[in-house]
């Protein structure tokens, strides 16, 4: 049985997960954000090491009826590539404790610039085409460099929104973080509804 | 939006909800406990006026693949007989937010008199034998009689456990009540597991 | 594995099966219909023998954000109390395969009388103030009386609606059976929005 | 309402479908050979002009609990991609009706390459290398050219099996097509098993 301290933390990560799940799943036009690779919410307990310390949506969030659906439960461990990449970050800005991945166009990229210029956002970029030959085919070992790519691109800090350019095999996505998935996809919803009223 | 006070006991309400739905979906000897009209698990606010203020299962928890199984998410006002038993309850004693209710049997009464009697619970009993006529037809009226009843049996307090005698077209169940659906699904499982045991 | 004749009876049935569920969880007024128990919709092979012969729905039909849904999904052996129900109606018709079973009240009860009539539909009722007391209390014991009842108080046929009177602790439903499921679903929903039209 | 002919293929082909996506969601090791963009099972009308008369799994499949498990139920219209692949392979040879994509590796195109040859099945590829410019870039264009490229490198046939090579910004996958989606789950859960077989 865990003691009282973590039991405190796992109900405060499971109930922003829920809160945060159930704005997302209500927001149909998020239906349209969502990469071929399927959208993941993950969030971090604070003193995390590894994947299994980070809560994430079991079988991610799809589009079920038209609609954002996460095929299972909140879980911890239930994330490998996002969990990884959000624990990374957290080693330059341990503040950061969710994320959320999202479909990437060239249109949105220049839409997401202006966007985080007005809000004041730092936005980012992983630029695949500098990603070292030794580190492309060896699984799961490109994520610290990815994290290192999109920080450096920043001038060092850790970005709000940033996206990587594609790599052969690979669907490019944009990556949003924030402090809770609470924040995380009030941040997301704001996006998507500003985006697609400018695309009207 | 709600305000930030609001904001937190939703987060921890719908914490204690998710970890209290997992180990119950997680306890297989549970399912043999859900009785024919479905269990609900209830969570009051702690200024709860009506069921729209009771979180609680939305299509109750039923049996898949022989396991307990919650149809749908957690949501307020997704209970009224449930939610609405739990108000009256607390017009006794507020400490009380949350409940479950589950199969009754009289071999289970039997032992749960026992049960309670060594755990220095509070057990009692509603007898539909006394319920006036006036009140068994009219939708709903029943609820303020039948909590009324719980707490005049057990000695003027609210009970841990009770069970109602069957009435005409009325399923007997029994109500186990307790802080939080974190404690009440603790207290279920054990009672589940210890009931178990003695049968085989 | 199955030869191919089963696998065609199988593929017929699911087929069916799906077709139904899907026609049922679209009609948002059947879930007013819905009784506490729930509602299962099953579907007999043509040579079942018992209740591991007879399709139905894992977990049965509840109501979730407002409309009917399948808490699990189709499967052999999912009901007791209706497939054997169903079995027992067989043997005086084996041309019904599929039933349902669905909320009653004394307004209902008076309306389908009616309904029926118009349609040429045989209506019966089970009434347990008949039921031998050794067959109350044991566990099961009651269906072939129940399916005997139905059968005798529509003039030795099988009807093709009947309810119950309700009895100490069993909540009383009624129950429409047809030849397959798709059947089965289109005369529930006709019948549920005729009744609620007839209701405003 | 549709006319009766109609609904016999519709009751035959979700009878299928249910089937089939049964045995895949209880077949444990196929988790591992869902591809990051998961996993779709289709399945074209005889009479089949666009995706709106493929059927296919609502919200794709994905690994919950890890386990195959559809997101959505079976739906006509709900996939894009591989529904079209199917139409544009349906062209050349219409009694492929099914098909279902999974993960492509290196170590996999080798293995498979010897997994036709032993069964007597057509393996073919789509280099992408070999992609005109003015397709890459256009949503959807690529999908008549894919398939082109499917069969012309197969020799003009329709082959059992194929994968595509990867381009920037898209994961390369695997496809497998037969007559219904009973034989494309049954040989994809062989080719599952004795891929697993083989790797220990």
């Amino acid at each position: 049985m865990k003691d009282e301290d973590d039991l405190d933390e796992l109900i405060e990560m499971q109930g922003r997960m829920c809160i945060a799940l159930d704005l997302l799943e209500s927001c149909k036009p998020f239906a349209s954000m969502i990469p071929e690779v399927r959208t993941n919410l993950v969030y971090a307990k604070e003193s995390a090491r590894g994947p299994h310390d980070v809560l994430a949506i079991d079988g991610r969030i799809t589009v079920v009826n038209g609609m954002p659906h996460a095929a299972g439960n909140p879980k911890f461990g239930a994330s490998s590539h996002m969990a990884r990449l959000l624990l990374e970050l957290r080693k330059r800005d341990p503040s950061i404790r969710a994320g959320i991945n999202f479909a990437n166009t060239p249109s949105l990229v220049v839409w997401m610039n202006d966007y985080c210029r007005t809000r004041g956002w730092i936005f980012s970029v992983i630029d695949r085409g500098g990603e070292p030959e030794e580190i492309k085919d060896a699984e799961g070992a490109s994520i610290p460099w990815k994290a290192g790519e999109a920080i450096r691109a920043a001038g060092d800090r850790v970005p709000n929104l940033f996206y990587e350019t594609g790599a052969v095999g690979k669907e490019p996505v944009t990556v949003l973080v924030s402090r809770d998935p609470i924040s995380v996809v009030r941040e997301m919803i704001a996006l998507t509804l500003a985006y697609q009223k400018k695309q009207t």
